[in-house]
């Protein structure tokens, strides 16, 4: 099978090494708009051969988009034109409904897989992709339905090569519920790291840095080139999750400022739910050497 | 030397095991007011006994309180108290301003180290006491001018048998950058949990989850025991810190709305600076074997 990978930092590089290496694939394509990082992703082994965009597309039985969500919205309709028959194509984006309305009515929309693999660092490029990134965590698949059976099966067995579990939702449920998951943690953590930057000299927030404060501005080192198309493309929900948080934290703030020590006590109670959501080992995903397929209906 | 640690958590506890580890002192009596705390340090050998509070008190040389920040208001005065006339007090307060002021004119006040090491957890109770917490990190002391000289110098050892750099500050400088640095992040990460937990079905935030959501929200599951109190303590400095981040959200969150995507990339890029700040590894802290002492002053 030929794979061919267009975009070759952090999420592409590390899908090009786990697929050769976990045996899907022995010929990976890369194709990059940056001459610097195509040939950097060759001179470090990740990908075979590097190749302009459309030559790449049509020798390919699988096509992944690994580009920042405006580019792919620009290039998805492009790509579906240039393949053959029975080429399948899949991005990685983490918004979807933009990018799924880029090919509605697309004579192949039917060779195209939205999906989501929920995983990165905040580094980018060739250099940071890492073998193992996507094992054990979920990839979503969105709009099932409106994808060829053969398409989604050939992604499907993708993301299995890579150690992920699946599931699957509507692009318009991916995208508010990676507004509240993903993209809201970023935008809280940029704010963050400006908020602190504006007032404290920089070696004092150095020497006084500790493990929780690196934690709570970790996602404040991604790349504006990944993130502000984000943003902007998933403008409705983004802007509804920093509302809802802006609230809370309001609410948080107002509960120091009137000194109401039962109301602070309480949200600080309830936030400590969070450790049981996560530290919540779902033996049907961790324990379950058949990597699990789930339906996700959102309940309100 | 006699050490008696009142308060047998996280803090106290790690500090017993390093202290007692790296030769520091051979014989430790603990202090706890649960009962429950105090039998399960002896059990797992934190402490070598363990004591009502005045009678641990009138054995020591030295005194370590590491408890929450409104408890020590109450006793710090009642230990100075009852401490014999060479003894040594410190505490492992998050706040300062309001503990120091709790002996002010106290005839004991020199005897006493305001200072709080910058390192800890989202684990609270003795079995969460870890070797090594705070190797490699900051001791902050307060108002060095209104201590005794013996008794600084024996809490900069006992900072140094940790591991730690001493850095100083008045109390009220302190007060203002731990607001920052450390009591803003951990209202953001409550807030951020709060948010997410009240608009999202708890089994899609488990499965979507990436490292990036659980840096963000890791905070979010510290307990309020410790920081209830703290937020209460510092009140005028996390208020400005939260009113600060809330502004910064605010531009953000606009930015997004307008569609102004230059304003937004340039937010992202200013917020990327923390990678430089917290990457830079400073060769004076990092490198040098005799631990060093820094005397902070606040430019603006």
């Amino acid at each position: 099978m030929r794979v061919s990978i267009i975009g070759l930092g952090l999420i592409g590089g590390s899908i090009a090494k786990d697929l050769r290496k976990n045996g899907f694939c022995q010929h990976i394509i890369g194709v990059d708009s940056s001459y610097q990082n195509a040939q950097k992703a060759l001179d470090l082994g990740i990908v075979d051969e590097i190749s302009p965009l459309e030559e790449g597309v049509k020798q390919s039985d699988l096509v992944i988009l690994a580009i920042p969500v405006d580019h792919t919205v620009t290039i998805l309709p492009y790509v579906l034109d240039h393949i053959n028959d029975n080429t399948t194509v899949t991005d990685m984006g983490s918004t979807k409904k933009s990018i799924v309305e880029s090919v509605e009515g697309h004579p192949k929309r039917a060779n195209y897989i939205p999906a989501h693999p929920m995983s990165g660092t905040e580094n980018s490029g060739p250099e940071a992709a890492l073998e193992g990134l996507f094992e054990e965590k979920i990839a979503i698949i969105c709009d099932q339905k409106s994808s060829g059976v053969q398409h989604l099966a050939l992604v499907e067995k993708m993301f299995q090569y890579l150690g992920m579990s699946i599931a699957y939702m509507s692009s318009d449920e991916q995208d508010l519920s990676t507004a509240f998951v993903s993209h809201l943690p970023h935008a809280a953590s940029y704010a963050l790291a400006n908020a602190v930057l504006s007032k404290e000299n920089k070696q004092i927030i150095f020497d006084l840095a500790s493990g929780g404060f690196r934690s709570a501005v970790r996602l404040a080192k991604s790349s504006p080139q990944m993130w502000a198309p984000i943003f902007t493309e998933n403008k409705e929900y983004v802007l509804e999750a920093m509302d809802v948080y802006i609230k809370h934290l309001k609410n948080f703030r107002d509960s120091i400022a009137t000194e109401d020590p039962t109301e602070m006590y309480d949200m600080i109670t309830n936030a400590n739910k969070i450790r049981e959501v996560l530290d919540n080992k779902n033996p049907q995903l961790i324990k379950n050497e058949q990597k699990i397929i789930k339906l996700y209906t959102r309940k309100n």
